[in-house]
């Protein structure tokens, strides 16, 4: 018998509110019935977003969206700003190049944030012709938060859109959209809102809509016009991925019953339970001056393979956390607490950890690291 | 009490195994757990497509399946041949015409299937510069089905590929993909594989991967090469539909339980079923000379409001058909009998229709309709 507990960054564990909606039977999506359901979903994810512009939903995950935002602001040839400090800012990078736009890279170390002052120095050389700053709200490579309220000020004050990738993070972390000014958000549906991953999420403010007029990349299946033509009617303009946006709608009463302040502060207390228990162990933050409450990465202590410690917690006991992707496979391990997780998930993924780290001979006391977050959770 | 019955050509009735896979726990995508999952459904997917070659899943609506087809063979300035006999067809120029691809249109009247005869001679006219031929397997907004043997031998003969939007009829009727020489071939979900939307999917033949060598058209989330890569090592580029991409192995385990013979002779029987009871109630068809298997479009008889009609069978009887698309909204109504359907489905498709008919002033001998249907599913 086996059960299993899933602590990864995406997807996360799904409700039961969630599940049962899931396997509802079908409905037709060109009917006032699936409207009603559209336009509840539309409300919910303006409050998600914290923002008062629309907020478009796509049948994709989230790379989908993030392409949407590159071919639907910019145009061949135009300059703008990546933010590359883990495997999901490179991806900015690609996409914008795949567009043919040039890029005007800050390449940030792993493991640390960009400093929002190299991007106002950037944004300076590019004498007002850089069109869009493209971060990342949680790099979920790396565990790292991004400053976008000291970002926002910076890109606010230039002729560029901020956008964000907060596929990772929103819902789970605070990213005030409107007040930041962060003129482009993308988000998925399988971390922060608890669902299965094949929704993707964008949000553009008049900014970005007017940059939007201007575009000439081409584009069809993400056309964000033909999709706002269609929202305006709580309508999309292909087939929607209907049971999905059903059960976005109970996903988002189990954040609206909660509240997104008590959300966020759930997540930072499980945060701070796991990084107390990490420093209980001995072992060392991967990012410890930029730490997001979304995904904690920790470094593989010397002497233990990182990639057979998470293959032996989610293979034999159940417990799925991640390892470290490109760079930093076998270097680090990530332990996400993000969505439908609480201090009891938290409790097991450290005490199945510990089980593990002791079998591969690392030297700790037992139950100390499991101890700390207990503390942690008492506060 | 309220009881939904959907006879809508997509999305379709989900099956019982569908609705419980769609409400389990989600696993997460990169783990052997869900790439032997994955390996299954690839596998799945090219029985379903009756081809040797790879069918690539991408999450996704049909739509964008249709534009990975264009974006990855092809590049700006192309020529192709779009055959444009519906709504569906119409997408292909669309489509086309986003990525700046001359489409060399063949415009076919509503209701009538495309002369394999008119694609040769455009073909030769064309003189060896035609690309690719985009058709449709059912256009859904007609019912039309076409004769994909018969092109597929014209199409053979030249440099150009054979595209098929096989989205509504795929797993429904028969579609010989590797027989018929039907290079590239696209589908969805939410149609004959009985699964909410979500997923698309495409297969290339060698000839399609030839031609996608030399694509020039940005692309990135589409990447069919990014997606071929993954594939070939049980995974996917980008975060999969997970719950879909599990649901569709069992979907496929029912129609395997049937075969394939067996589930395109059912929809036969459903649709002449369908067809011998509109003609019993002296009903019209939209298109006697070309209907499909998939979908039975019917004229709405003079006098008779038909967008009333499908209302009224919907939200007060809960019998969900569709009515006309474009051109054709509320002269023409739709029954599908495609996927998750049995004969008693289409009983009471018929006996809602009656007893609405009936309503409205329609005169026909109540029963009729129903008797008709039931004397061919005797047979």
């Amino acid at each position: 018998m086996k059960k299993n507990y899933l602590l990864t960054p995406g997807p996360t564990p799904l409700p039961p509110e969630v599940c049962e909606a899931l396997s509802r039977p079908i409905i037709h999506h060109r009917t006032p019935q699936f409207q009603n359901i559209l336009k509840q979903a539309h409300e919910d994810l303006k409050y998600v977003f914290q923002t008062n512009s629309d907020v478009l939903i796509l049948a994709s995950s989230g790379t989908g969206a993030m392409e949407a935002a590159v071919s639907n602001l910019l145009s061949p040839g135009d300059s703008v700003i990546t933010v590359e400090a883990g495997k999901f800012g490179e991806r900015w990078t690609e996409i914008c190049q795949a567009y043919a736009i040039n890029c005007e890279v800050i390449k940030v170390e792993w493991g640390k944030a960009v400093n929002p002052k190299d991007i106002e120095a950037k944004l300076k050389a590019g004498k007002g012709k850089i069109k869009a700053v493209f971060t990342t709200l949680c790099e979920t490579s790396t565990g790292v938060a991004t400053d976008l309220k000291a970002i926002g000020e910076v890109v606010k004050a230039s002729e560029a859109v901020l956008v964000v990738d907060a596929i990772s993070g929103l819902g789970a972390i605070d990213l005030k959209v409107d007040e930041w000014s962060c003129d482009v958000v993308v988000s998925g549906s399988q971390k922060g809102l608890m669902l299965p991953p094949g929704l993707g999420f964008i949000s553009l403010s008049p900014k970005a809509w007017k940059m939007a007029e201007a575009s000439k990349c081409p584009k069809y299946y993400f056309d964000l016009k033909e999709a706002k033509k269609a929202y305006d009617k709580n309508d999309t303009p292909w087939t929607p991925a209907i049971g999905l946006i059903i059960a976005l709608t109970e996903a988002v009463k189990l954040i609206k019953t909660d509240g997104l302040e008590n959300v966020f502060s759930r997540h930072s207390k499980m945060a701070d339970a796991t990084r107390s228990a990490m420093k209980a162990l001995g072992l060392a933050l991967f990012a410890p001056d930029a730490y997001s409450d979304v995904v904690t990465a920790v470094k593989v202590p010397q002497g233990i393979d990182g990639e057979k410690l998470v293959k032996t917690m989610r293979d034999t006991y159940g417990v799925t956390i991640a390892g470290g992707q490109s760079e930093m496979k076998g270097r680090i391990f990530r332990i996400a607490h993000m969505g439908y997780i609480t201090e009891f998930d938290i409790i097991t993924g450290i005490s199945c950890l510990e089980k593990v780290l002791a079998q591969m001979g690392y030297k700790f006391e037992m139950g100390s690291g499991v101890a700390a977050a207990q503390k942690v959770f008492q506060k």
